[in-house]
């Protein structure tokens, strides 16, 4: 079955909530959208990547900011710290273990760790 | 660091022959052209990710025929026969396991087993 992101991504309009479009391997494919500042967090045991689908935002590491635009990606390895920051509204795709939490160890109101399937 | 999609893609223009642009959690994202069809097989441990960045393309099973086209993905299971087929040049993402050969079980001339990073 084909699945069209853009038509996907048309079915939720909150921020911080990814959901789940596709599973292989032991690894989640999912959709978010992003704005605003999220919390600084890291996965101990999950390399994560952030597939730019429209729009643009920066990561966040402790020593420097990476810009990450639309036809981009960036793979955050475990164990490293990072804030994702949008100043407008960004549609990403995300490449990850089913295992991982969205806030990693840092939990807080923004933790979604009952994802939703679309 | 991020990676761009295209810029990666304007490095090389020969057909069937994948190349390693990110690992993550012992997967490969690739990229890759394809035009013409290519050979049947299947992964006996791998489940493989195609998500279309220009073009479209047709994912032929035994018993039907699928199109992928530009902003769409398909995720084809561990154990399926499949084959891909490309009337016209059609650029792909594929994120698979990284011991993952694009020939599968079916071997032969077109198999790539030393990818390039690109």
């Amino acid at each position: 079955m084909s699945i069209n992101i853009k038509q996907k991504l048309s079915l939720f309009s909150d921020h911080w909530n990814p959901r789940i479009v596709g599973e292989l391997n032991g690894q989640h494919v999912k959709l978010a959208k992003l704005k605003g500042e999220f919390v600084w967090h890291k996965h101990d045991n999950e390399d994560e990547m952030f597939l730019v689908i429209k729009g643009s935002f920066d990561m966040h590491y402790r020593d420097r900011i990476e810009t990450i635009k639309e036809g981009e990606f960036t793979i955050v390895p475990r164990g490293i710290e990072h804030k994702p920051v949008a100043d407008k509204e960004v549609s990403i795709m995300l490449f990850e273990p089913a295992s991982t939490v969205n806030t990693g160890d840092s939990g807080g109101d923004l933790t979604r760790d009952k994802l939703e399937w679309i």
